[in-house]
């Protein structure tokens, strides 16, 4: 059976996230339901990132096999045509050889964290961004977000829910910048790993705002990450802020 | 009495316009219902532009009197709390003088419009953008909006119900850019002018995406204002693309 790789994009706000639930919306059940429309299923797909609920993507990967010989984009215009009016859409679909694996054969991948910093509330950026409304300290998370670069045991950063068999792993790149929006101040935080643990970027985000707010200083980023324990982390960021933005292979499937 | 301008964002989605109606929704009525929980009413804004059902504001303007002397950021903060869940916010609030009024005063007025310009359907940026699949060829867009430039009679792409005195208005700018966006290709028309006729903007887009899309030549658009006929402008844009972002005084009562 001819394998498929496809670059999705979503509106995670609808959904209890990416994996498919037997009582709840959710973005793989929404497309698998949509490969049923193109093949008899069942169907089962698997995802670079099973996303959490709320957690949006612009590039998420997923791949998934098919009887049928499909031309690439018709095959992207057939599901996007089945998956309306869910907020989902398939960006490219490309043919990958059996050995591709859209999260096995992931080597990185890539995250942003939309802060949007002003006073007045969240309007026509509602459930696409955190607000928050104290001004931050850019300089101050730049420093924090420094310490976590590198290879670590990120205990401190993961959910007690984390499933990963190992807390170590290797933050290649966090960088903290702000842009000035049409809605204001807007804090952008853009990550980068092979992997994350489970609420690893919302960890982090959370802990430093609580330094950008001046409740922690730079340095107390590192007392946390060394203690290696959940209960030294700060406030976990809500989900709305949060993008999967893309995921690194070998060989690129979609060039 | 004293004075205070508002500024104000507002998802344009779930109103049926700026203007105060009967029996729909309107940012209108939700402003006035906020400031009667201030001050026993009945209160009566006046605001820069009438934005038509589903059109956006970023920099909307309007003006009220209270009777009671308001810090305007108290002003702000206190409709602002009102104000919720409405898709509106107040930006800024600013003690100004009865002399200003928000529709008069006003001597410029700045619109976006937005285009999506891709293939797969807007998902992130549904209900934000109109979304054009084909591939516009941005020179063209651009060759027909310098055409419209300067001093006209904009009968062509004034909507049949504008209630203007005279279809002459001066555009001082038309700037027609395209950026990569998280979403992919956006197109932004940006407008500026003393005033604006009814739907001239959207007449205008809808006009211009002919010209992109090859079906019109650019010296069409010419044709088409020289006509002075409503029955030469092209298809009139959607509403969900256009943004009032900003309203010029003589003296800026917000700095």
């Amino acid at each position: 059976m001819p394998r498929y790789a496809l670059m999705v994009e979503y509106d995670g706000g609808p959904f209890a996230g990416w994996q498919r639930q037997a009582d709840q919306p959710s973005v793989q059940g929404a497309i698998e339901a949509a490969l049923a429309k193109l093949e008899p299923g069942p169907h089962t797909i698997a995802a670079a990132g099973r996303t959490d609920s709320g957690v949006h993507a612009r590039g998420q990967v997923a791949h998934t096999d098919l009887a049928k010989d499909w031309q690439p984009f018709r095959l992207q215009e057939a599901l996007n045509y089945h998956l309306k009016p869910a907020p989902v859409a398939i960006r490219r679909a490309a043919r990958v050889g059996d050995e591709f694996h859209a999260r096995f054969s992931a080597g990185e991948r890539r995250y942003l964290y939309r802060v949007l910093n002003r006073r007045a509330r969240a309007v026509l950026e509602a459930g696409q961004v955190w607000q928050v409304q104290k001004s931050l300290d850019l300089s101050a998370m730049r420093e924090g977000a420094a310490l976590l670069l590198g290879k670590h045991d990120f205990t401190t950063f993961r959910s007690t829910m984390c499933q990963a068999k190992s807390p170590v792993k290797t933050l290649d790149a966090f960088e903290v910048d702000e842009i000035e929006t049409e809605a204001g101040r807007e804090i952008r935080f853009r990550l980068r790993a092979r992997s994350f643990l489970h609420n690893q970027v919302r960890s982090f985000v959370g802990t430093l705002e609580r330094v950008g707010a001046g409740a922690w200083r730079p340095e107390d980023v590192r007392r946390a990450l060394e203690a290696r324990d959940r209960a030294a982390c700060g406030p976990v960021a809500p989900p709305q802020g949060l993008y999967l933005m893309g995921v690194g292979y070998p060989e690129d499937p979609f060039v």
